[in-house]
């Protein structure tokens, strides 16, 4: 794993949260939506079915570390958990926190204007809120 | 799990493909997008951490056998894979073959316009096709 490298797109539009079992936990920096990305740590990963079962099962397990401490900081309605890929081809699993008076609701996040990066102050109290969330689960 | 019911709306907008290990894979009738439904076999379902660890491992081979069945009946460019739920709210993942040059690319599918009906002939062969890549995986 060690010619893993990030995605350029999505080192620039999120921030480091977590290293998990297999992922690179980040934050998507969009005060829209609470919004993790995570990064399985190997290189040329395109597809889900990409990964050997064993990988997978550390992946699935990661993005549900993941939604139970989105859950806990936000107290959400639903979480959306998705592999697209149609943008950035490098394989990254979306976990996003949705309420039914957000910017999209009922719609899926992705393509709805533009994104609103966090101001620091409120990005780092998220950041540290969810650190401290998965550390806990 | 005898008291497992399907959402009406997801049995209004799919057909039955094949019983996987914990999941009822269904493929969602628009021919715009070849479309699978995977819905696992338990009431009371919301989100995919409803599940616990045993069944969550069941789910991620259901997913993985559908990716794969998905892949080799329509050689894709890229899978799409998503739990979201907010129209829908039964535990429902979203397996979906997408092509640079369908009806929606690069954006998700959810959404985009209204859903076309296969024709009775293209809807039975693209069952056909997928319950023997099914089988085969």
């Amino acid at each position: 794993m060690s010619d893993f490298t990030l995605d350029p797109l999505l080192a620039a539009e999120s921030v480091p949260l977590a290293p998990l079992a297999l992922c690179e936990a980040r934050l998507f920096d969009d005060s829209r939506f609470p919004w993790l990305v995570l990064v399985p740590r190997k290189a040329g990963l395109v597809e889900l079915i990409d990964l050997d079962p064993r990988e997978r099962m550390a992946v699935t397990e990661d993005i549900a570390q993941a939604a139970e401490a989105l859950k806990a900081v936000t107290q959400c309605y639903k979480l959306n958990v998705a592999a697209l890929g149609n943008q950035v081809r490098q394989l990254h699993i979306h976990v996003i926190a949705r309420f039914q008076n957000d910017a999209a609701w009922p719609q899926p996040v992705w393509g709805k204007g533009a994104r609103v990066p966090y101001s620091d102050t409120a990005r780092g109290e998220m950041v540290a809120k969810l650190q401290a969330a998965l550390g806990l689960v």
